[in-house]
């Protein structure tokens, strides 16, 4: 199914839809998770917790979004992290650059080239505004921080435009407080704020997003130390190798130096069984390698995890070697020290980072998961049952006759516990259909036999089959078949 | 124990620590949640979920902190949402007027006073600057919101101040979507900002702040039509007549008008259900309906859930009755329909809302959980087993003959469903203490016998009792001591 398919989908089954949308003044790029989207996102995290976090025992931050100016300073941010803009001299519409001109003449021109290139091509291309057919002025850095004054004398701040500065900054407490060893995984899951230029296609490019962010602290002269390479040595990862995609096992990849030590492979290894997991199809994903020009300024090695939709291949976690990047750049700035001891040598940690995009994979998770069942006409969104965010529709077969109230007792007994939708109206093969559009994995279904032998039906959305059990056997059921794995 | 006790805790267990802390331009106002801090935010969100959201079969939402200007224009915020500050014109530090003023002579001025009251006390009692005990110019308004600029024109927009603003504009969609029915509960968690002028004392006034916000959207005309009302008629609340609180059940308080109808009440009810749950002591607390003058500018009747802590009585949480206020001026604003149909009637729904703090909330359950005791030597931290952010320790008793081994092994089987801290090192005795000190209700503890007959000896934090229990049925005894209730 497509990206439109997708978006009425999240319109119409409550997944996602535009932020203030009542208002003529509402911004691009800021997004709402409505109550199905909710919970598919917080089952999503809580798999990302048991798969990466506890499987690790790595430790969670949860830090402010709003963060002083030094932290930027140090971050390099503020110098760096600007997109290259041009401003039509006649509309004054403003554009990112090196979006107008690969638009207008196919001509890829890298966010990190000097501002005469951009300029360059704009005048030898002769690149016009597509609104007004104005020209363009000069190309100009534009920094996509936004800026807070704190206090009544606005003292300058911002919005942090990744969620891995915290535990930069938090890391020498973290490290003691919680009596840390390298490699030591830190661990953050928040919003994050990008004022881009160009906001589109609603999860893909938001302005206000959510990130999961893991940071690994590690002793830069020990990346192929370590035991636990054995747990994923045999995974299998797609890896592209000159522009091919190649499958093979973490311990190729790392004998055949196409990652560069077992340290880095293990993290890709846990990272690809994690999405796995989540429901996104492995055969059509990958790990990128950066090129030098493609990285961002802070990373040292770079693979992109990518997956593939319609809309094309979407990065979904950047997973960037920033050695000590960040650690060394806070500590002098800081003037605090951020070396811990490993074994018996004082060392200043390398870092490795998974920073993954939640929305976007949401975004694809759906997208993966949404298919056409034209012979049963009804659209099913096959979501692992430990995603879903109904685990169970509990429907009365007709209202009347005590089936309602033999319904919500029923309904009471597992509400707390699962999520549960009670439905008492309309045909019950409709009643189905919105389940499975919903990506509930069970309906249980209370009519006449249920008051005579206490038991229901229960329907697998995937198969359509529907099985008699007893509702005194749901709970034990309900609690496999919805058990993460 | 106090305040200090617990910051001191927060500090030394990874509850919460200062943001940005390793730099001199940190603002004030800002906290990090460290590892046990997340565990315990993560678990309370959880059990919020389970007692209010899914109990009453609301809907959940999680919408964009930064929001359009007209938002904010509709619901009040930019005249209204300001506090009265004064500035020094000697030294220029500036304050809150009114603090500054029950400071200085005892004498309290509600904040939503003129601003000519202040000056008049100021001068009459001639109340100088703290610092240097420069002269005061005149009391302004300070807006409390953080403004940002969106995009390469810097279009004005802010940070929400109130997470409930979300749900008033998405309520027409959300209504729809999910085949509302009056009375329904929208709620959300997720971060609120507001530009304090005097952030004090780490989680109790921070300017980035986490909400959980409940608007229960209502026929106004049915507020005493409400069957599930009878849930709740028996159950004890505490309520403040007449500067005397009351112990009463829900049924006494609407009989006796104390609360104006049962469909407040039913709220209430759940709400100290909720918080008896979540190890607040229910002896401290009290709803305390608020006075003219107190009540925020959209609020028509407000109760505060306050309880009792060393700091003084801290409000917990807001419960308003806004009526049509938001809902009537986001529909003028925006020209858009916000009525709905209950039963065969138009109408404008009316709003009550249970506005709780996050942070305040934790702060109030550690210093009600922490004790010292002091016949065993120990600081005991008695968390709910299910909110604590570990739910058992695994240690060795020594890391020699195997038994090391053997506790990764057990380790292992159990991490990614409980909250696990393994400890090999140190003392045992100081090992259960640090877990005690942290909350963790058991831990167990694998030794020489283990190896023989696979028990381990199982330790609980409160009695300090320990059994002896066979590892093959410690999933099991686990899954029932950690439950939600």
């Amino acid at each position: 199914m497509k990206y439109d398919d997708v978006m009425k989908l999240a319109l119409e089954r409550g997944f996602y839809f535009p932020s203030c949308e009542v208002y003529s003044d509402a911004q691009a790029g800021f997004w709402e998770y409505g109550p199905a989207g909710v919970g598919l996102k917080n089952k999503f995290i809580e798999l990302w917790r048991r798969e990466l976090i506890r499987r690790d025992k790595m430790i969670e931050v949860d830090g402010s979004q709003i963060m002083s100016k030094s932290v930027f300073e140090a971050s390099g941010h503020l110098a760096s992290f600007a997109d290259p803009i041009v401003r039509c001299t006649k509309c004054k519409s403003t554009y990112r650059a090196d979006k107008i001109i690969v638009d207008a003449t196919k001509t890829v021109i890298p966010e990190s080239a000097g501002l005469d290139e951009f300029d360059k091509v704009i005048t030898e291309k002769n690149v016009k505004c597509p609104k007004c057919n104005g020209d363009f002025g000069s190309t100009k850095k534009f920094n996509m921080m936004f800026q807070v004054g704190i206090g009544p004398e606005g003292e300058e701040a911002y919005l942090r435009p990744e969620t891995c500065q915290s535990i930069f900054v938090d890391f020498p407490r973290l490290f003691k407080t919680m009596r840390g060893k390298l490699p030591l995984g830190i661990a953050q899951i928040g919003k994050s704020f990008r004022n881009e230029i160009a906001p589109r296609q609603s999860l893909l490019r938001l302005r206000e997003f959510y990130q999961a962010e893991i940071e690994v602290f590690c002793n830069p002269a020990r990346l192929n130390d370590l035991d636990k390479f054995s747990e994923i040595e045999n995974t299998k990862i797609p890896i592209q190798v000159d522009n091919e995609v190649k499958i093979m096992t973490c311990k190729e990849a790392v004998d055949s130096k196409i990652i560069p030590n077992k340290f880095v492979a293990y993290y890709l290894g846990i990272l690809i069984e994690f999405y796995e997991k989540a429901g996104i199809d492995i055969q059509k994903s990958r790990f990128r390698k950066l090129e030098e020009k493609e990285k961002a300024f802070y990373a040292e090695v770079a693979f992109d995890f990518e997956v593939e939709t319609t809309t094309g291949w979407l990065e979904l976690v950047a997973c960037n070697y920033r050695a000590d990047y960040d650690l060394s750049g806070h500590a002098t700035k800081s003037k605090e020290k951020f070396e811990v001891m490993d074994n018996d040598e004082k060392v200043l940690p390398h870092v490795f980072e998974l920073s993954m995009g939640i929305d976007r994979s949401l975004y694809t998770i759906l997208e993966h998961s949404l298919r056409e069942d034209k012979e049963n006409d009804r659209t099913v969104l096959s979501l692992k049952p430990y995603l879903s965010p109904i685990h169970v529709g509990v429907l009365s077969l007709v209202k009347k006759d005590g089936l309602a109230e033999k319904t919500d007792e029923i309904y009471l007994k597992i509400k707390r516990k699962y999520d549960v939708f009670l439905d008492h109206s309309g045909a019950i093969g409709r009643r189905y259909r919105r389940l499975d559009e919903v990506g509930a994995p069970y309906a249980i279904t209370i009519d006449h036999q249920t008051l005579q032998d206490d038991t229901v039906t229960l329907r697998m959305r995937d198969s359509m089959e529907q099985n008699r059990i007893k509702v005194s056997e749901l709970d034990e059921i309900l609690s496999k078949k919805t058990a993460f794995p």
